[in-house]
Order: C-alpha cells, then sequence, then structure tokens
C-alpha cells in the first residue's frame, strides 16, 4: 500500500472550522470544497455531522456535489456519530468515515475515566459497526502522541483487523518535537505486525510552530497521508499548513523523494477564498503564501536578485498562482540598483547626476514612510522638474449619512490649478465618495479591495485606508490616512488614480 | 564557552524592519528595544547604520539607552560599513559588531563574482580591522546553509583567528530541512579545530515554514545562540519566531535540556507592540501567542478542559502574560457541558427544561452566527422570559463630516420603550457619535480597542467594527455591521453597553 505518493487529507472544513470565530456558512464550505477539488486534494474532511443540524447538512452538501476527491464525515465512537456520517456521505461518489477516540492516559483517567481494555473494547466494536456499512474506515486514537507506545500498537493492530485501511496518529496538543513524531510513526511501522494493510496518516498541531517538521518528519518515518488545513488554520494554534508541507516536499524533492497529487498554483487563490469566508487574516510573513513572501526589500537582497534570482528565491511565485511584478518592493533599506530599476520600469531614465540627487532624495523619504510606492517616485521626479504635475487633490469633502437617509458625500478636487465640485449618493458614504470623485475625474475604477485598519488607539484612531482599484485593465494600490475614515477613504482612492495617471502621463 | 543556556539574539528592528512595509520609526524602535531588554533578550541588534541616516540615529539611540543587553549593529565587509556601526553602538555599555559575508557558490558566481580565496581574504581582514577597535565580534557566512562544507569550514576557522567570537551560520534563502540544517552545525561543531573558542549561532528564514524546527536543531546539535525575531517578522516569510523556540524550549525542557534568560510573561505584551509598530497582524492561529493559541470550541475539547485542563493544554496563557478568562469560546461546536458553565459565569442558572430548551436554540443560532457572544446568551435567556429587557436600541443615526468641518452626529436610541435624541460634535464622525449614544446611555465608557475590517469585496463592502471599551471597571467586547461604517461603529458601541448592562442586570 506504500508509495512514494503522499496523499493529502485536508480538513479545512472540520478541524480549521473548529477555530473560534471560523464559523462557515454552507454556500463558503461548498466554494471551498470545490476549490479543494481542483486543487488535487486526495480527501476532504467536510465536517462532524452529529454536532449540529447545519454540519450535517453542509458535509451532505458537499458530498452531493464532489466527484473526484473522498469526501469524509468525524464520529465518534458512538452509533449515532456513526450513522450521521454514514447517512451524509451517502450520495458521496468516493467517501470515508474518520472515527476516533482518546487513547492516551490523562485522557482515559480525566476526561473518559475508561480502562485501556475498555477503550480497546469500544474502538474495535465501532470500527466493525461501520465497515458492514462502509468500505473505508479511518480510525485515530486521538492523543496519540502522548499514548503508551504499548496499548497504541495493539489498538492499531486490533482496528486494522476491523476494518480500517488508514490509521491516523494525531499530535492532538502540539507537544511533540519532530525527533519524537518521528520515532512513533517508525515505531509504529516496526511493532504493528498488520500494519502493511493500511495507510499510515499524521495529524500535527502548531501550538509549538512545529506542525509542519513534525509532519515531514511523520513521512520521513513511513506516513503516506498528512492531514492538514489551508492557511495552517484550526484549533489553537491551528493544523499543519497545506501549502508549507506541499512546497517542502517539492521544493526539496531531491531530500524527501516524495510526492503529492496537489495543483500548486492553485494555491494562492485557495488561500485568500478561506481567508474571506472564516475572517483570518493571512499574515504578510506566512510562509510560502504571504504577501511578503517574494518581496525584497533590502538593497543587498534586490542586487542579487536582479542579478540572478535563486541568490534569494528557492520557489517561484508562479508556481503558486500568485500575481506577479510586486517582487522587489522599495523602502530605506533598497539600493541604488533597485532605484534606477524601478524608475526605469516607470519609463523615467535620468541622467546620473539627477539621479543622484533623486536617490538622496528617496533615501530620506524613505527613512520617513514605511513602504515607497510609484507616485513617491513620480513625485520626486516631479519635485525635479522632469514631469509635468498632474495630481488630483482632496481640496474639500462633506459626508452625511445615517440608519434613514440615503448617504450624500459632496467632494472638491482641484485638478491643474482648476476646482471642481460634485455630489453624489450611493450604498454608504464611502460608495457615495467615490462616485462623486469618478464624476469629477471622469476616470472609471473598479474596486478590487477596499481594507481599512486603526493605526492608533483610542477614539482619536487614525484609519488608514488601502483600497486596490483596476482602471483602463491596469491595477493600482492608493492609500489615505485620516482621523475620519470616510476622508481617509477619499483620499487612498484619490492616491490610486493619481498613480495611474502619472504613469500614463511617463509614458 | 558552551554550557546549557542558549543565548537569544534578536534582530526584529534589523532583519524584522527589513520586511517590505515594516519599517519603524525612531521612537518605536527605542520603545521595542527597552521591552526586548525587560524581555531579557542578550543581544539586540538594533540595525544596519550604513544603510541610511535614520538607521544610524536609531542604533546611536538605542545603544545610548539600552543597559542590560548587548546592543548590535550589522555590517558588511567593507571598511566605511564597520565605521558606522562602531560610530553608532560607542555609547553601549555592552556592544557587538556583526559582519556578514556571503560564501555559497551562487552568491560567489552571481552577486559578488569573486572566487572563494578573495572572499576569505577580505572576511578575515574585515574581522581583523574591527576587533583592533571592539571586543565583540560575529561572523556570518551569508547562506551558509548552501556552501561548500569544505570552505565553510576553512572559512570559520580563520575569522575565529581573526578574533570573531561568535559566528553565526544562516540558512538565508530558508530551504535546509531540520536534519541537513542540524548536520551543519555537527560538522562545524566537528570540522573546525578552534571551534571552541567561538559560540555557534542559528539564523534561519521561514521559507518552507521550518525556521523553528531548523534553530531547535541547531541547539540540539551544539548552537548555543540563536537569531529571532518577535511574531517571526523579517524579509519573505520572515524570520524563525522568538516566542516559539522559546517556549519549545522551556515547554519541553525535558527533551532539550537547554534554557535561555528570557522572561516569558512579557511576550504578550511586546508581540501586540510589535505588531502595532509593523502593522504586521498577528493571525488568531499564530502559535503561542495568537489570540486563539489557548481559546477552544469544540465540545469535546471543552469538555476535557473543564475536567482537566490537561487534557488539551501543554502551556499555561499566564506564562505568557496573555489576558485570562477568554479560553472557552461557544460556537457551533460547543456541548453542553461549557454551554451550562458559561451561563452559571454569567449568574444564570435555569432549571434542566429551560436549559434544555435554551441549548436547543442556541445550537441553532450558532449553526447561523460566527462566534456566540456572552450577550446572545443573554438574549436567548430574555427570549424565554427569564430576564427583563434592558438593551439599548439604534433607531436612527445622522451623521455629517468633512473636510474643513467639524463632525456631527444625531442619534436615536431607544431604550425600555423610550426613544431618544442627542447629537454631539468630535474629533471625527466615530468620537462624535460616541460621544452622542454617551448622552443617551450616561455610560461613560473608555474605549481601549477599535477595528474595522471589510468583509466583502468591492464598493458594497460590510464594515465589520469591533471595540473593546471599559465601562465601570469591566473590560465588555461589542460588535457591529453594517455598509455604513460609522453606523456600524455606532451599532458595536452600543452592543458592547448592552452586554455591560446585561451583566449587571443579572446580578
Amino acid at each position: 500500500m506504500k508509495t512514494d505518493k503522499v496523499l493529502i487529507f485536508d480538513t479545512t472544513l472540520r478541524d480549521g472550522e473548529q477555530a473560534p470565530g471560523a464559523t462557515m456558512s454552507a454556500e463558503e464550505k461548498l466554494e471551498i470544497a470545490f476549490s479543494l477539488e481542483r486543487l488535487g486534494v486526495d480527501i476532504i474532511e467536510a465536517g462532524f455531522p452529529v454536532s449540529s443540524k447545519g454540519d450535517f447538512d453542509s458535509v451532505q452538501n458537499v458530498a452531493r456535489h464532489i466527484k473526484n476527491s473522498f469526501v469524509c464525515g468525524l464520529a465518534r465512537c458512538v452509533i449515532k456519530d456513526i450513522d450521521a456520517v454514514i447517512e451524509a456521505v451517502k450520495l458521496a461518489r468516493h467517501k470515508r468515515i474518520h472515527i476516533f477516540l482518546a487513547t492516551s492516559k490523562i485522557h482515559l483517567q480525566h476526561k473518559l475515566k475508561k480502562s485501556q481494555d475498555e477503550i480497546m473494547a469500544i474502538a474495535v466494536e465501532s470500527v466493525k459497526y461501520a465497515r458492514k456499512r462502509m468500505d473505508n474506515i479511518e480510525f485515530s486514537p486521538e492523543d496519540a502522541s502522548r499514548t503508551e507506545k504499548a496499548f497504541l500498537y495493539r489498538i492499531l493492530e486490533e482496528v486494522i483487523k476491523a476494518g480500517a485501511s488508514t490509521v491516523n496518529i494525531p499530535d492532538t496538543v502540539g507537544y511533540s518535537t519532530p525527533e519524537e513524531y518521528g520515532a512513533v510513526i517508525a515505531g509504529i511501522c516496526k511493532n504493528v505486525p498488520n500494519i502493511g494493510k493500511a495507510v499510515i496518516s499524521t495529524h500535527c498541531h502548531d501550538d509549538l510552530g512545529l506542525a509542519v517538521a513534525n509532519s515531514l518528519s511523520g513521512v520521513q518515518n513511513g506516513a503516506r497521508q498528512v492531514e492538514c488545513t489551508i492557511n495552517g488554520i484550526g484549533e489553537r494554534a491551528g493544523n499543519a499548513s497545506m501549502e508549507e508541507i506541499v512546497m517542502g516536499l517539492k521544493t526539496r524533492s531531491d531530500f524527501y523523494h516524495l510526492s503529492t497529487n496537489i495543483k500548486t498554483k492553485e494555491f494562492y487563490r485557495i488561500s485568500r477564498m478561506v481567508s474571506k469566508a472564516t475572517g483570518f487574516i493571512v499574515p504578510p510573513n506566512k510562509a510560502i503564501i504571504g504577501a511578503n513572501a517574494f518581496r525584497h526589500e533590502s538593497g543587498i537582497h534586490q542586487d542579487g536578485i536582479l542579478k540572478e534570482r535563486r541568490t534569494y528565491e528557492i520557489m517561484n511565485p508562479e508556481d503558486l498562482g500568485m500575481p506577479s511584478g510586486e517582487g522587489l518592493v522599495l523602502g530605506k533599506h533598497s539600493g541604488r540598483h533597485a532605484f534606477k530599476d524601478r524608475l526605469k520600469s516607470l519609463g523615467i531614465e535620468l541622467p546620473d547626476e539627477d539621479l543622484d540627487k533623486a536617490f538622496v532624495r528617496f533615501k530620506s523619504l524613505a527613512d520617513k514612510k514605511k513602504e515607497i510606492y510609484d507616485e513617491d517616485l513620480v513625485a520626486i521626479v516631479e519635485d525635479q522638474g522632469h514631469l509635468a504635475r498632474v495630481a488630483y487633490t482632496l481640496v474639500d469633502l462633506i459626508s452625511t449619512s445615517g440608519t434613514n437617509i440615503a448617504p450624500q458625500v459632496v467632494v472638491t478636487i482641484s485638478h491643474k490649478g482648476k476646482k471642481q465640485t460634485k455630489e453624489s449618493s450611493g450604498d454608504g458614504p464611502v460608495d457615495a465618495c467615490y462616485k462623486a470623485i469618478e464624476s469629477v475625474t471622469k476616470l472609471k475604477a473598479d474596486l478590487l479591495d477596499y481594507s481599512i485598519k486603526a493605526v492608533t488607539q483610542g477614539k482619536d484612531a487614525l484609519g488608514d485606508v488601502t483600497v486596490k482599484v483596476i482602471i483602463a485593465g491596469k491595477t493600482v494600490i492608493g492609500r489615505g490616512a485620516s482621523t475620519d475614515i470616510i476622508e481617509a477613504s477619499a483620499k487612498a482612492y484619490i492616491n490610486a488614480i493619481n498613480k495611474f495617471v502619472a504613469q500614463q502621463n511617463l509614458k
């Protein structure tokens, strides 16, 4: 049964959703299931049907629509749980039931209050009951990594005899080190006589930040299925992150000699989808799919990248389906090489002396600003007289909105020395404001993304708005800050428009 | 020089700040440096003085004020870089210089265009130059994990001879597996004859999600310094996360037999400080210090925790300085045990039959809502007639604000069947709105935290506002959503007030 292929068992919809605050709607779950299928996931754990009516319906819904992946439901060693899974996954083309029972001393003593022999009997009976009704049975001894080894080997042998074809080894509380977890898997391969009849699976939690390393250690020692979630969401610190495990195996195939069925180009899209559905933000420094994962600011790194990508990059962002072309970010650590390169990409080539002057001004601006945008470069070049002034400026804004009235916004914008005032209503004050700005600039801008964060604490918090808009097929990002969040929104929108206009005027 | 103590070298202010978008102000950097000192960090890398005037000033500022930790500056093997560090850290009580030069074949060929012998000569010369002017020298062969072993051993031997007392082994591109990285460190211990005269340091990046596992593998194989950052920020996917490494060594001291000087109770505070300064959000599922790291929603986990914490928790949130009492979160996966327990904590004890009814309603609500707040429970109990209705309801809101006018907000609120209208101005429309609400409720509420996120994309995005307020010494959290962000802000504030009032009325 063992091959050099590792099966990917996704539990975003089950263990992932158990993360406090991550509850997803039935529609969101189905949409994610479709994306998991497209991603090439071998098994989708869609939920825990007995836990609520909503969960049951959702598993049933996924089972009805997914064709290529196995659809799996979770059950305790309780008849009503098992029956609920059987019913919920009935319509799936490929189906599995995942049955679990705690086996560690601490869980037996304090939670279940049962002896090892009682636990063994319940587990075997449950697997047999399920096996009469379904072909594909997975069994998990919960808290396996803290379970007494002799008992672990014994219960695995018995559940395999009873019909389990996958045995999953959860590090339920994320306590293991990679060495320990690998040793557990190796011990199972060696000491469970009938282990050749089942696939060993890993299931690691990230409480100590070791979920991915533990999972990899598991497959190095004989596991051939990995349980994981998109973005590593899950109870507490979450589960092992699928994108990190899959890209680890792929990038270091020279070391692991293992492969998966995953189409990695889908990662970026599904990562953002799960983030949106759960409200769990992907931090910029998240491995593989964070916004910064392939961005470089320091001068030394940028210089290296411009000479040869492999000096500082071990993966290709395109393999993850990431939007490209944002790799080199200008900031205080950037050097002359990257600065000149970016100006060139904006169509600006300056004589050496002017470039020197512009670079000094850029460095001084960079000490003050978190990030330098193309527009800032354009402003520097404008100031040196190399470019006509083309920017729109917000002169005045009045916004009125309320619970029972249509929002109304009046903006006054100055452009090339001329002021214009326009009024508009909309779905909310921000929408009204953007419509008013549009009627001044006459530029059709589609809002792709809008985000706002409070920069400082308390009632005088500064709202920092970032918008991503598409104008004439070109995507631009704008930012604005103000104590008035409507004003911050207006500034961000105008900032994006100015960036677009400046780029047009340079060509 | 080797002990069972591992030195913690923090590079949040240097490699951390190199993360695109993470630039911090001089004041923020000093504040973080003070917190790092209080945390017990052994060495603070404060910046890269030659890279900009701002960075130089910032390192100098940190050097002037920090008394207990070493203050370190980064330099290439270039005289002006080394001089800049010497000048910048001059005033520090304990000072170190960190000199680096790339040694891997790919960096030599493509970036530096130099031979191994040339590199060796430059490194030795630079270390000697620095050693004449300072006592404490650290040398890093950049991209060490991809460097040819024989050359790595040779250059380390020579720089130690030249005066380096710490040799740092960067996995610059985050390419190593834990086994490989551990083997590099073990190889150095074995093959560098004078290695006893220096401390070996790890410096791992998280491109494959293995930075923490690699660092731990490093110390298991003889390294006694770890370079890391708060929240794991840094270039691309970031550096190894300090809190994960330190808590791994502490929680699994039975396995690692190593300790650090870190006062872990400071972790929560400094993590939030760095997040605020850089704008890099700590995701809820971040190991150790994420908001969910110690929160449990599933019924099985909650039941276990209520019986015996150690069933599902391996660390104590108080050891990290985390605010406690938020551990058990009610949601669709929660069971009757946690539900009853939470009602009790709100002062509500219902007869069994009523509890059954309330639990059914709770489960059905939980299928629809992401998270169930205390107020939702109160509403359920209210609906069953166990509690008088005390909530405030927003009937109407009109907000006017603009660039050149004072924001003005009029709110109408209904309470116990009576409507009241109040008007107020403020620093921005949100502030004005909160003042108007306050004048209706007559409850003095101090805003501790305000955050807003866009839930959906596009111009019709729904703003989801969360506020944390303190009323009469009690902290309550409120949430509200609307397409109008002022209205969402008002709803969140009223939600918090209602929660407070409900709790008062139950006692």
